[in-house]
């Protein structure tokens, strides 16, 4: 059992209608509903100390979260904190660097730390971070609202955080002397930027008919929106926005699976109606498919024909 | 640095104002206030897991969280749950059992789950849960508004935690045969039970100036409330309800010693005017001392004379 089929089973045991989209959403008053998520990020899971540093570390602990708010067209407002610290960490300055990291990114979004927990551990460094967040009443976005017929967008280019992982896994460092197209790749899996500002453009145009960000993967993240919107997808390989810096450093074939199956990146992947395909590009975004009635299938179309994707991200170490 | 120092800092580098009650309060409309929480429990910092069941540890990790809402005189709502789950806890049965103990307190009390995040982890297990409640505006229970001439409450016995502790750490086991008393010890630290209940028919009766749940230890929580109320406290040992338990299994001083600083039993601490002795009484609430305006000074007192009284809980393993 892996940890989708695991939260599946806790869902269907406990008949939770509140989780499965990116955040929860609960409802405030008669104008707003609230947004909540929490994405807990472990040592040697989700990351590597000797890979990253505080500050990046502080700055992704927060970014996910905030992607996850995005996604669903909210705003994001306010923050609880939990860590587990392992000793070693505790009185080297580790901790003042990756709240200056965190704290940084907050201020920029208007964000509030409220509160949270700390605790000592004997072993991996543990980051629970919870973000409480705000949209317009029945306004969130959501993953099962897809429709045949919609355009599918993403935000920018897609696979530079699989592209940096792989530099990392390689040997690469950060700050070691290497090519500016390696250091962006590995800045992207590092310190990912969430879409935030596109995220209010996208609710103040209301021309999404779903969303979610690209934290899983394309393929798999795409597939999330077929299954609760009980739709398929047709991707054309020649429009996805395949990140420039990965041509420098990888193989042609490796480029195209990093785009579908590398997680992280933080893009919003979302749908829109046909009729809206030239405001959604002026946002920035690029379309790279259609939705189809062919439940569950998703379609990706070449020069050298067509091949049915299967959903593969979702890679950790 | 221990963790309080760290927040500490950390509140004051930031100038976090809505850190530092057992909740954060952010005004939700014009009526009601949200409380948020968090706690962290770390395996082998907070709890071991041979000495624990999975339906107990699930039942603690959100009744920490359920006590710190029922502090402020709130009502929990919603809780976020994360887990860091070490690879021989995840297929053995063990997060089916901490999930039922877990969501049967949540169903005692009307608790949604609404989400979270689950990551496997090669080390120890961590759970971050956060819970999310409502007071009436202005209405939360603080530490920092008890005045001088104000009577001192606990809500129960305090003590029986820590005394199941030890006994723990002496080697005897919950399902092991054992005495009753011990039993009930060991019980009271596995499956605390928060104050629900009293915190509601406290807030209804609208008599509490101060509170805080004992979740360190008398001792450290009521300076706590001396601390961030600028007063001082009297306490008499002979009113103190200790609990009874105790005493079949530990000399004398050291069922003093735990009562005053063994923590975890999450009773309510709470201040009151003189004037409502009765009332608080009546709630089952023991009186057991008295606020003064010595600032920062606990004094306790018994036939022995009078000792000054240093905080001395927050005790983990």
């Amino acid at each position: 059992m892996n940890e989708f089929q695991f939260l599946d089973a806790i869902r269907s045991k406990y008949q939770l209608k509140d989780v499965g989209d990116d955040c929860a959403i609960l409802p405030f008053d008669s104008e707003k509903d609230q947004l909540l998520t929490a994405d807990m990020l472990v040592e040697d899971v989700d990351f590597r100390i000797e890979w990253t540093d505080p500050r990046s570390l502080g700055h992704k602990a927060l970014a996910v979260s905030l992607s996850d708010i995005a996604a669903m067209g909210g705003i994001s407002r306010w923050s609880l904190l939990s860590l587990a610290v392992p000793e070693d960490l505790w009185n080297n300055g580790f901790l003042d660097r990756f709240y200056d990291g965190w704290m940084t990114l907050a201020n920029q979004f208007g964000v509030e730390l409220v509160g949270g927990d700390i605790s000592r551990t004997g072993d991996k460094l543990v980051i629970d971070c919870v973000v409480g967040g705000e949209v317009s009443h029945t306004k969130a976005f959501r993953r099962s609202t897809a429709k045949a017929g919609d355009m599918i967008f993403v935000s920018g280019t897609i696979g530079g955080a699989a592209g940096g992982l792989e530099l990392l896994e390689k040997g690469l460092k950060y700050d070691s002397e290497i090519s500016e197209s390696a250091l962006r790749l590995i800045r992207k899996q590092l310190r990912p930027e969430p879409e935030v500002s596109l995220a209010n453009t996208l609710q103040q145009l209301g021309i999404v008919t779903s969303a979610i960000d690209i934290s899983d993967g394309l393929s798999s993240d795409l597939g999330h929106i077929c299954h609760q919107s009980r739709t398929g997808a047709i991707i054309y390989a020649d429009q996805l926005p395949l990140d420039p810096d990965l041509v420098f450093n990888f193989p042609p074939e490796k480029v195209l699976e990093m785009g579908l199956n590398g997680g992280e990146d933080l893009r919003l992947l979302f749908t829109a109606g046909p009729d809206n395909i030239r405001t959604a590009q002026e946002t920035g975004s690029i379309a790279i498919g259609e939705m189809t009635d062919n439940a569950g299938c998703i379609e990706l179309v070449s020069q050298n024909g067509r091949i049915r994707l299967d959903p593969q991200g979702f890679r950790h170490f």
